[in-house]
C-alpha cells in the first residue's frame, strides 16, 4: 500500500476501506507517513466527502489510535452529551447532575472555550479548587460516587485526533463534515460511553450558521453512530441570541447554580433566573439521555422525571456532591455567589422603549473573547470573573433607559473593546416580536 | 499574510493575486512555508482550478525562483518546441538541426524518459561521448556555433518547479492543467525562448488519453503564454501509435539520422525509413518554428523552407555539428549505425495475413520500460541499445508469417517481460483500415 495512491484514490471520489484508512492514520501517527500526504488527503476528503461507512472506520481507527476508557465494574449503559458550541451555553453543568440524578451515569469528556464559543472546562475550572484533570482511576470514582465524573480530552485518548485537528487548522480542511464527524465521535466514544446525545447549535452564535448546514452534520452523527453500532440522537436548537442569561465562567456557573438549586443561602433567585430557553434545551437533552439510558421509555417520560429532579433538589444535591469530590469547596462557592464580579463594570440601557428584536449571540460571543471569557488562541489564559449579564431576552418589552445587559470587565481596555460589540449586539424595535422556538429539529437512530 | 488564509481561499474557489501566489511559492524554496501547506493549496488548485491570469503569475513566480538564462549578444528571436511526450518521439532530435539550417536559432531544454514515453536527453547521451551537461558559457558557445544545443534542466532555474513537481508526485496533485501549464511554461521561458511550439500529444501512449484533455491543456498554454505576452502555438498530433519506426534511445538516433540524411556510409535507407507520421509532425512544428521565429510569414512557406533543408543536407550538418561540439564522436556514430544492438533479439510475426488495424503506444511504451528504455522512477538507469524496432505501421498490409516488430534486449528475462505486452500491441484484422489524420488540431495566440 502507498499513501500517495490512496490520495488518488480519494480525490477520484473512491471509497476507501477500513484497511487503507487505518493505513493512512496510523502511518501518521506513528510518524510512517509524512504531514503532506495527510494534508492532501484531507484536502481530497474536504472536496469529495467520505460515505457513511468511511466515516465510521475513521471514526474506528482514531478511536484504536490511543487509551479506550474502561469503565467496566460501574453500572451503566453511559450516556454523554455533546455540544457544538454555543455562546452562554453552560448546559453540561445542569445537564450532567440532572441525568445523574435520575439514575443514568454519565462519564462526560469535555473540551475548553475557543474563539466566540464557552467551554465547559474553563467554567467548572473557575470554582476554586476544581479541577478537570482527572487520572484514570480518579474519573472512575468519581462517576461511582457522584454518578457523573467530568475531564478534558487527555493526552493518551485518541491521539490521532489531536494530530489530525492540529493539522487541518494549519490547512483549511477543519470545515468538512465527516471530519468533523469522526473527530467528535472518536473522543466521545474513546471515553467509554454507550450512547451520545447531540445538542447540534444552529445560528450566528453557533459553527454552523445556518439549518441545512446543522442538519447536514446532525445526520452524518447519527448514522455515522448507526455504521458504528451505536444510538446516537442529535437535537437542533437555535444559537440566535446566547443561551440563557450569562455569558462569563463563574457568571455561567452561578447560572447554573440557580436552574439546579433555585435560591443559594440567603439570597433569593430574580424571578427569571431559570431561563426558559436554558431549561427547555437542557430537560430535552436530558430526557433523551434518559431515554438511551434505558431509564425511561419516552422523551415525554423523561422529561417528567428530569423535572421532578430538579425540582426535589436532587440534582443539586449531585452537583455538591461532584464539586466536593473533584477538589471545589461549597463555601467559597456559596459566598461567591452573586458576590465574584470583575471590577469594572458597564450597564447597557435601551435608547428607546420597545421590544427586543434580536440579541446577536456571536457579537456577544466576541465582546466576551476581549472580556477574557474565552481565548482567540488555544494558549490564551480565561479569567473566571468577567462576563455579561444579560438582563433582557429576545421578544422582551424594554422601556427607555432599561438595562439591557451589564459588562464586567478585569480593566477599562477589555471594557471599551468589549463595549461597541454589544452595543450593536442588540436591536430594539417598536413592535412585538414573534417568538421562535429553541428546538429546531430531532434526528436518530433509535 | 497566512499560508492557511491562502489555503482556504483557492479552496473557496477564489483568484488569488500575484502577491499571494509569489508568498506561497516563494515561502514554499525558502522554508518558511511548510509542505502540508503548499500539498493542501495544490489539491485545493486540482479541484478548483487557476484562472489564466493566476496560472500566469505562478509561472513568473516560478520563473523568478532562479537563475534566467542570459541569451544576449546571440542573435534572436529563440524558438523552442516542446512535447508533452509520447512513444518513439524522436522530433526534437531532427527538429533542432532543421530550424537552425533554416536561420532560427533554438536554445533546446529537454527532460528524460519517465514512465513509459521517452526522453531526448537519453536518447543524445546514446551518442558516444554526447554530454548535455551544459555550462551557460558552453550552451552559449554551441547555440551560437551549431544554432542550437541541447540541454536539461540545471538545478538553478526553476527550483520551484523541481520542489513543486516532487510534491505533487506524491501527494496525487500531478494531473492539474494549471500546474502542468506553469511547470512547462516556467522550464520554458526561463531557458530564454522568446516563443514556443508546443506538441500536445493525444492517445493511448500519450499523458493526455483524449482530445478534449489534449485540448484543455493546450488551450491552457496557449492562453496562459498570451497573459504573460509570449506568442505559443500548440500542435495536437495523435500518439495511439508510436511515431516513427524506432523505440529505444540509440535506435531512435538511427532513425533521426535517417531523416536528416537519407543515408549514412555505405550502407542505403529501407524505402520507407522516413516515416510518413514523424516527417510531417516534424515539418509542421518546424514550420511553426520558423513563423514564430519571423524567417517565414506562413506555415505553408515554413514547410516549403524546412523542406528544402532537409534535402540538401544542411539540417544533416547542423547535428553532425552540434554532435561534436557536445563532446559526440562522428565517427563512432557512423560505425554504430544499423550494426548497434543489445544481444538477445526476437521478431514478432503476424499469425494471419491482414491489415494492421492498431499498433497500442501504451503498451510499446511499457514494453520499452522492461528493456531498459525508459525508466520506472527517476532514479533508474537506462540502456542504450535496447528497443523495439517496428517493421510494418497500422493500416499497413502484412502476409502470414510478416514480421511486425524486433525486440532487442540485454537479457532474456526482459525479452521475456517485455514479449507479451508488444503480443498484445499489435492488432491485425482482416480489412483495409481507415487512415486517421496525425495532426489533429492547431490552437495559437499569434
Amino acid at each position: 500500500m502507498r499513501a500517495v495512491d490512496l490520495v488518488v484514490k480519494k480525490r477520484n471520489k473512491e471509497v476507501l476501506s477500513r484497511d487503507e484508512i487505518a493505513y493512512l492514520i496510523n502511518g501518521y501517527v506513528d510518524g510512517s507517513i509524512p504531514e503532506y500526504q495527510i494534508s492532501a488527503w484531507l484536502m481530497a476528503v474536504f472536496f469529495c466527502g467520505m460515505s457513511r461507512e468511511e466515516t465510521g472506520h475513521l471514526t474506528d481507527v482514531m478511536i484504536q489510535s490511543g487509551t479506550v476508557f474502561d469503565l467496566s465494574g460501574i453500572a451503566g449503559p453511559f450516556v454523554d452529551k455533546h455540544s457544538t458550541g454555543g455562546v452562554g451555553d453552560k448546559v453540561s453543568l445542569i445537564l450532567a447532575p440532572l441525568v445523574a440524578a435520575c439514575g443514568v451515569p454519565v462519564p462526560m469528556m469535555s473540551g475548553r472555550a475557543l474563539g466566540h464559543t464557552g467551554g465547559t472546562l474553563d467554567k467548572l475550572e473557575s470554582i476554586e479548587g476544581y479541577t478537570t484533570a482527572l487520572s484514570m482511576d480518579r474519573f472512575r470514582d468519581v462517576l461511582s460516587e457522584a454518578g457523573y465524573a467530568m475531564t478534558g480530552q487527555s493526552a493518551d485518548v485518541v491521539p490521532a485526533d489531536r494530530l489530525l485537528y492540529a493539522l487541518r487548522d494549519v490547512t483549511g480542511t477543519v470545515e468538512s463534515v465527516p471530519l468533523i464527524t469522526a473527530s467528535i465521535l472518536s473522543k466521545k466514544f474513546a471515553e467509554g460511553s454507550d450512547a451520545l446525545v447531540f445538542d447540534v447549535k444552529c445560528g450566528s452564535g453557533a459553527f454552523m450558521k445556518t439549518n441545512a448546514q446543522a442538519r447536514e452534520l446532525a445526520e452524518s452523527l447519527v448514522e455515522t453512530g448507526d455504521a458504528l453500532g451505536k444510538r446516537v440522537v442529535a437535537v437542533l436548537s437555535a444559537m440566535e441570541q446566547p443561551l440563557g442569561h450569562m455569558v462569563g465562567n463563574f457568571l455561567e456557573v452561578e447560572e447554573s447554580i440557580a436552574c439546579l438549586h433555585g435560591s443559594v443561602g440567603s439570597r433569593s433567585l430574580q424571578p427569571d433566573a431559570r431561563s426558559a430557553d436554558l431549561m427547555e434545551v437542557t430537560l430535552r437533552l436530558a430526557a433523551w439521555m434518559l431515554v438511551l439510558g434505558g431509564k425511561c421509555s419516552s422523551v415525554e417520560q423523561g422529561c417528567e422525571l428530569a423535572g421532578q429532579k430538579l425540582d426535589d433538589r436532587s440534582a443539586w444535591r449531585r452537583f455538591v456532591h461532584n464539586v466536593e469530590l473533584q477538589g471545589g469547596d461549597p463555601a467559597v462557592l456559596e459566598r461567591r455567589y452573586q458576590n465574584w464580579r470583575a471590577p469594572e463594570s458597564h450597564t447597557i440601557t435601551a435608547a428607546d422603549a420597545g421590544y427586543v428584536e434580536h440579541i446577536d449571540a456571536y457579537k456577544v460571543g466576541m465582546a466576551g473573547v476581549y472580556l477574557g471569557v474565552g481565548r482567540n488562541k488555544a494558549d490564551d489564559d480565561v479569567l473566571p470573573h468577567v462576563g455579561i449579564e444579560i438582563h433582557t431576552k429576545r421578544g422582551s418589552r424594554v422601556g427607555c433607559g432599561d438595562a439591557l445587559c451589564t459588562i464586567y470587565a478585569a480593566g477599562e481596555q477589555a471594557l471599551q473593546n468589549a463595549l461597541p460589540l454589544l452595543e450593536q449586539a442588540f436591536r430594539v424595535g417598536p413592535g412585538p416580536v414573534q417568538q421562535l422556538p429553541i428546538i429546531l429539529q430531532e434526528i436518530s437512530n433509535l
